[in-house]
């Protein structure tokens, strides 16, 4: 069982009825720090960045946290300088009935675009969401951020680094809206290990490169997307390179895992889907090759319906703009081997490539034959319940 | 009735089988020129370009056209040197049967990719196709060269020029692969007006931009995408700056005409959505936001459902990488206003914008309030039936 417990930290949830729909689910959550609290943010790249993204930059920049609220059902963007407005309201409420500084209070928002917060509803599920809270709330915090999603996401690590062992906790929301842009989903990584707020930042950055800056489930980046890194200090000090190495690691560790939740509870998914190019220009050029290939709805359609359709791939590999051409490329589906130097391998079995593609999850390999580039995108299948799902959902 | 004839060329069509399923529906097109005939073209820019492609490339870049070849149901794509010596080989076959010089015949393809063509096949079929010649038979040629197509592309035009009229007659197929990178489909405009080739190719180079150029079904650019557009000469010649324009004019209608129908009979297409940007830094951003909007899957869903999901069409426009900011952009659905500098109009009524969306054709125009700007990009919407055929259809 995932441990749900970081010390520093506790958890609630409530249901507020957001969408104004008489939903029995829980819609709110609230992470509490006991203390003031170092942290870090990546934030959505859209220039129509909603709201509550806004609110959490300028307070991040100014100093420590000691509670984030998070809504789901209604993203509060596009809502302008009143959604701005609404956000800070709320925000004081939870401080008043926390007794911290306004100004700590961190606040995001996931659901709709260009509707108004019901404020008032969400003003009267305050004291209960604040009276609800308990270090072992984790739980109920990751069910009340979900939209879409069919499941919660939940990742935990314990490491040792040199003054003892520090735990860290990641909790997401995925769904639709994912794309390799930025970490487009809400997630929250809490620690007790007792990082610079610095040093938080330039982990983070790193680390979600790797993790949800590199997966796709519609190429879209949404208008609210939020990670936060948040470290209590109620642990070990990590101060030396070392010791700042381990965490890092585990934070890779953690958010790879919540990534690979998001993507394979992406809508309508039933695959799962590596796409690894190497032998790129460069790392960008191989980044680009990858998101072609891992964002073209041929090529999705192709594998939801497990059709080792390599040309479909080579295509998107050849629009992508990444150097290359036919006479270099070759291609592999699963352990199965189909191009070599542009050409269909000797004995190219194609129930054999049918064969990988009808796994949960496989790895397309490609290479550019051009150089050491190399660069990873996890995708998914692209299925007629995703249109269904967002013909029908208000997102 | 639309006009199928020009003078000075004849088409034909032949079943050959071309995917050897025994299907019972033509598959090989033929354009005949009765004379050396002036032509320029405009190619994928995929970097897997096909064997055929490259093949007219260097045809056309050394002189005048007899005959263009053209089958269905392949595409000879990643096909390497052998694709080009089959294509090569079949070009040799149509000029020996019509007595034309070798290099004089160009010849596309479309279909699956990286499958070798059934050179033996085809042979057999060239003797009827270049004995079923007709200047009446565009109709049956228009109908051959389709892949998914529900129905054949055809558009007609007189134009007065000041030696005559003159006449432009375009054939196309589209279905899925579209998108706004390139012609990306096959089309075919005959004129008998008697233009330089280099006139024509800046020509073409115009209106492709403005036309075929700024359509998108799903993004994907193929392997084989081609514009072909050939004088006879066997009419007026056209030399002054202003018979020049009428031309070029003619030529612009022709081709929005086709790419009007190629939209409209996208895979599982419902809907056709011009998306209009205006206001931005410059026509390139203007491109950026209206391709972002065009190719979005949250968005193209949201044309499916006729859903006035304006916040989707929003966060598109905020990841595009267009200068804007929530409190500029104005957004319209048909004769809708739904938001002015970023707010939501005053007494805007949601029903009345769905009624728009319910249309099968419709405008979304956007302001980012930027500058002077502006772009257009035609695309659909994304419905189940796209995703079922994509799973079961092998292009």
């Amino acid at each position: 069982m995932k441990k749900l417990f970081v010390p520093g930290f506790s958890f609630s949830s409530v249901t507020a009825d957001v969408r104004g729909k008489g939903e029995d689910r829980p819609d709110m959550g609230l992470i509490y720090c006991h203390g003031l609290s170092a942290a870090a943010g990546i934030f959505t790249t859209n220039s129509m960045a909603a709201p509550p993204v806004r609110l959490c930059r300028e307070r991040l920049a100014s100093g420590g946290v000691r509670a984030v609220l998070v809504n789901s059902g209604n993203a509060n963007a596009m809502t302008g300088k009143e959604g701005y407005e609404d956000a800070v309201a709320l925000c004081r409420s939870v401080a008043e009935l926390l007794d911290v500084p306004a100004e700590s209070v961190l606040f995001c928002s996931t659901g709709v675009i260009g509707e108004r917060l019901p404020v008032h509803r969400m003003e009267e599920a305050l004291p209960r969401l604040t009276g609800n809270l308990s270090d072992r709330g984790a739980g109920l915090f990751s069910e009340a951020i979900l939209t879409t999603d069919t499941c919660t996401k939940i990742a935990g690590k314990q490491t040792e680094v040199s003054k003892g062992t520090a735990g860290l906790l990641g909790i997401a929301k995925g769904a639709g809206m994912i794309a390799p842009k930025m970490a487009t989903m809400l997630a929250f990584i809490m620690t007790d290990a007792n990082i610079e707020p610095d040093t938080m930042g330039t982990m983070l950055r790193e680390v979600n490169q790797e993790t949800f800056g590199a997966i796709t489930i519609d190429g879209d980046t949404s208008t609210n997307d939020t990670v936060l890194f948040i470290s209590s200090g109620a642990g070990p000090a990590v101060r030396d390179e070392q010791d700042i190495q381990a965490i890092s690691t585990a934070l890779k560790n953690v958010c790879l895992d919540l990534a690979e939740q998001i993507v394979s509870d992406g809508e309508g998914t039933t695959r799962v889907v590596q796409v690894q190019v190497g032998g790129a220009v460069d790392d960008d050029q191989a980044q680009s090759a990858a998101r072609a290939v891992a964002e073209s709805l041929l090529v999705k359609t192709a594998f939801a319906a497990a059709d080792p359709n390599w040309g479909r791939i080579a295509a998107a590999v050849g629009y992508s703009g990444a150097e290359t051409s036919s006479d270099a490329l070759s291609l592999s589906i699963g352990d199965v081997q189909v191009l070599a130097g542009g050409r269909l391998v000797d004995g190219y079995n194609e129930s054999l490539a049918a064969e990988q593609m009808s796994q949960k999850r496989y790895t397309i390999g490609i290479s550019l034959g051009n150089g050491p580039g190399s660069a990873s995108i996890l995708t998914t299948d692209l299925t007629e319940e995703y249109v269904r799902i967002n013909c029908e959902y208000r997102s």
